[in-house]
């Protein structure tokens, strides 16, 4: 079987998801190529090596250009913070290199306009990790709708809120920074529920889009009596027009207070209707208006082994999946389409897509009018 | 103590809710006036005798102009069809009646301007059938924010979709008529939360509207193999901008498949969260973000004796209101208003703030562009 | 239409209800006779003449036995403490009145056994006030038994539990006295969950009960230093085995912290299960075994017109219900009992028979072994 | 760091699940041992060889015996068939194994008993797989009732129901036949809540059962046309005190209609109330006596970073968790149980107390009296 050598940058937050998800795999899954976890580059050699052993890695580095030119990686996994994600992919396709990249894919659609020219350039493959479509659940979601289940899909609500920057002392991060963040919750939430629009309903033609920066300054981290400015929105809200004639809301925050993973969608049909919230990754309601008279209602489903990718965790239902098992069937993309040319997707080309309408948003909500995407 | 007479146009849906209303009325409520169920006027006398009889009302008649002319009235509640309201309302106001009026309170803005000006020449009193802010559910949200439970405002979420019209072989009927209904899902449903997002929030200052009619034509009701043209929205959305700063979204469907009562709303402030629907109507869900590490979520709060006018009903909390408790409730808004001058809200002239928001959805969406309120 | 003259006893926290229950019956119901509020007695007279002004009663007395052989009353409604209802019952039956008592019955079986024979003897007609099975999401709930559509039921679980006297420095009060209150929460409380499963299932054969007095002694209500015996059980749980060969267990108790109307419960068929909490009273969740495969779930249904009774109240699904409108169709049922004849239950047998259980669930509780009811 | 060799026996359902958790748990913790995936041993050495290459392990076996009496395997995990647990545990302990063995422990008790007490003589350590402990959000549950935050325990309602053999058309298997399952759900499946009955409150001294074969006898999986009966039972509940003085109620189904993983409970304590519910597995409902009036109500809390051992899955709240992160949890407290001494708990001698509470029930149910665990 094929090896697939694994450089990841970064091992924070998300990499630490990854990690989780490469050492699960295999056992979980039976892959089409072999995962070797190759190499691990950090800030610094000292913890990029403790990183590495953490991680089950086998070399580290603190010089991610060593990483991405090295010849025995196949696929560069970028964790690193999302200003670098430009730089790093298109030096690891310089090099040859696939890439499994964080969302958002870039900080604005030039770059990542540029990263998939240069992709396609090379001939390399590519993956963003917009995890949250890996879910069995809505992966179900999708079925249902592919089917025709609920009838033409004819409106689409979703929302991405959490509530990490809800309290005004918190100090500022390179969240809050146009340079280091690009987009507030935008890019760094609605991402997701962007590019789920657009695999359960489809691509999104037009927007009409508003934002606001509720917490306009926050305390300097350094020097937390002084306060620096807050320079992207805490939330966001946009009509939406799909190619398909569907109309749809989305919104996001930042600030939403009690949100801890607000990604939710509802999905209406002309048949029938798909509720989801990820904070019950497990559950997904489904009415269907041809019921008959007096039992109609939603019907909560447990995902379970009849769902796609369930069995490989469980095989009774109801007894859960968690966030490190979406990211274990991303891998799996991974690996079967670096390995066996199978589809890879979400791509590079959806990362562009989805920065596209988040950037249409934002122009929307400064121009204040509908904006083609 | 003084008598309100009580003369009730229409007697159909919402005519029976008033009327069971009117019923146990004055034994919840330790009213400040004496209700007179005077007349009740329908279609034709027939009609109106049976219901009279069944609604409790001494007199009857067929002739809606000899109620309102009638001596012996003193307050005229409207529940004919909307498009009558109008010609209703200041024919009432003409005979110096007191006027009770459903929502809408007319199809369109000149209408209730109109209103409102023959109202306070006349200086008669007005009310307008907004009941489910009467909830004491929704009495209790009022008030947790206006104490600042949830800190300040800064978004509202909120929807009022129903799937009345979601078969398409259901036949043509009024409510897809301009002339008879005005606007479509707006109209019939929309005014009832952009009243909510008034009461909860404050007034609306700026709205960037979207409207689909999905289904474009509808069987005619005489001649079911024919089709009749749909002339108002199934479903719209609009971006709102609050005089005080907040921003937030509503939204409205007829079609929207599994939506029964689907007023719902989700208030976020800087320090909690509000979260309701109208489905499980003696719920209120909040969230207060200082809660201690650990220990925080969303209560569920059942409504009960320590909420506003819920203790008239049960004294045990978690015991249950129905829809007609909240008319109960509005009823009793109505008497004391006008036997002892408290204050009667939403009276026409919030009638007519709805009416300007809910066309300003619909002129925005035509114009593509944001439109003040 | 035959009047139906009613003389109440007590006019406190049920009485209230009953009051609006009639008060709104008329209007709500095409009801087979006229109810007439004749008379009300209370504890005294001037009390007596306030309420009956209240509720809407045209003649008042601070004697009871007063009203229970006034020639004007056609039924006694018994909203009297518990420990009076077999006395005030008995009386209203020697003087040829037909009884409608809230329940419980009576304080024990001897007395309810008392109470029947008297009726039928007397061939008086009875109603027992358990509310709870009236309401039109509970008859939907047998409904669908009945129709087999969740197959043969073959377990029952069932509470009744609230959290009144949770508190241990709530003062003693007639509920934890045996002179006043017979049982505890079986009495006060699980009367309600036992007629539910004889309603929905059928007879109990055997019980196996246990219970605990958690809060062995309360401030004395008039000199709070002192403590005083509390008498009965706080909590009791049993098994059950039905006579259709059920199994189930019923639970209640009067210190469940957080369960405000904590009636609920969960009906398995061997093709499909029900389930139900009073605090959400206008939904019953729906579990169909024979559902495709992935497509398994609870459906959420919301009561509506397609369900008895529901359209009276309202003509839209999902409108919701509530605690007074169980009473409504409570009332509906006993006017029609009398006025025409149609069958009144649960009546005083049915009363006797849920005694009977909750008086071998205590014996067994104190025996410690299995006892046939 | 010290080596814990692993011979896992069986790679069946759970077996699956110990091998996902062992590939992830080194990435998960930082664990006190390093985990080596020895020898896994199946029915036959072609199955044990690919399932080997499967799940990670190094050398395979199609003879059991050969991996307990290994010299280079430390632990032995017993993911067989329930009637084998006894001979592999009783084999690998007299080769001096640390033995870790999924529940039920065993058939009965007297052969748990054997199974301690061989242990205790040898010295090795022991653990058995009753996973549902181990998650995150029942930890916490254990951790607001050690803090008294729900005051003294007065009541405990548990259930783990499921419904795999809810259909009377399923041929029998090895769940029905006493010989190779001993008891039926209570052994499946009631081991799993009186555990958890056990870790939340504290052991239970005397019980009251029931229980009932609802499906009396199945179709012969060789040969469909005959019947088989089932020798065990179906459904059981039964009636708990604590030594303590709490009371309580388990019930288990393996028929229970649309429960999939009704690992279920409610602990009401003086002051407060838990609820949880398995399929919902990171959410625990929090209800506190002493919150404010008209505040009062049931908190979801999401389990996240400020709950034990989330955070080392994922660092932010209400992300979720999945079924093989509990036996992740549970690895790692195998590894650091024997290669650092820490705690290993539940052991064999809560597998043997749990083994006398089913027995007792099921003794109960037949003597129809009160037993003594």
């Amino acid at each position: 079987m094929n090896k697939v050598r694994i450089g990841m940058i970064g091992s924070g937050y998300i990499g630490r998801c990854h990690a989780i998800a490469y050492a699960q795999a295999p056992t979980v899954f039976a892959l089409k190529g072999e995962i070797v976890r190759e190499m691990l580059a950090e800030v610094n050699p000292e913890l990029a090596a403790r990183q590495a052993a953490t991680f089950g890695f086998t070399r580290s580095t603190g010089d991610w250009r060593a990483l991405v030119s090295d010849p025995a990686i196949d696929v560069v996994d970028i964790c690193a913070p999302n200003f670098l994600h430009k730089e790093m992919a298109l030096e690891a396709i310089r090099h040859g290199k696939h890439v499994y990249s964080e969302k958002p894919l870039s900080l604005s659609v030039a770059d990542a306009q540029e990263m998939v020219a240069a992709a396609e350039a090379a001939g390399v493959k590519t993956l963003v990790g917009f995890n949250y479509m890996k879910n069995p659940t809505s992966q179900l979601a999708k079925e249902i709708i592919a089917r025709g289940e609920i009838g033409d899909v004819v409106h689409f609500y979703g929302t991405h809120n959490e509530d990490y920057l809800a309290r005004p002392e918190t100090p500022l991060d390179w969240h809050c920074q146009k340079a280091l963040a690009g987009l507030g919750a935008l890019g760094d939430l609605a991402a997701h529920i962007v590019n789920m629009a657009h695999y359960l309903v489809g691509d999104i033609a037009e927007v009409s889009g508003d934002m606001m920066t509720v917490i306009t300054s926050r305390p300097d981290p350094k020097e937390p009596a002084r306060q620096l400015p807050v320079e992207n929105e805490d939330q966001a809200s946009a009509l939406l027009r799909f190619h398909n004639g569907a109309h749809g809301v989305i919104e996001t925050s930042r600030i939403a207070c009690g949100a801890k993973m607000g990604l939710t969608y509802v999905v209406t049909g002309t048949k029938g209707t798909l509720r989801y919230t990820q904070e019950r990754m497990a559950e997904l309601e489904l009415y269907l208006h041809d019921d008959p008279a007096g039992r109609q209602g939603f019907k909560t489903i447990l995902t379970g082994p009849a769902h796609p990718d369930y069995a490989n965790f469980c095989v009774s239902a109801g007894h859960g999946i968690g966030f490190n098992d979406q990211k274990t069937v991303e891998i799996r993309d991974l690996i079967n389409g670096i390995a066996a040319g199978d589809r890879m997707w979400p791509d590079f080309a959806e990362g562009l897509q989805v920065q596209k309408v988040l950037e249409a948003i934002a122009y929307s909500a400064e121009q204040r009018r509908w904006i083609e995407v």
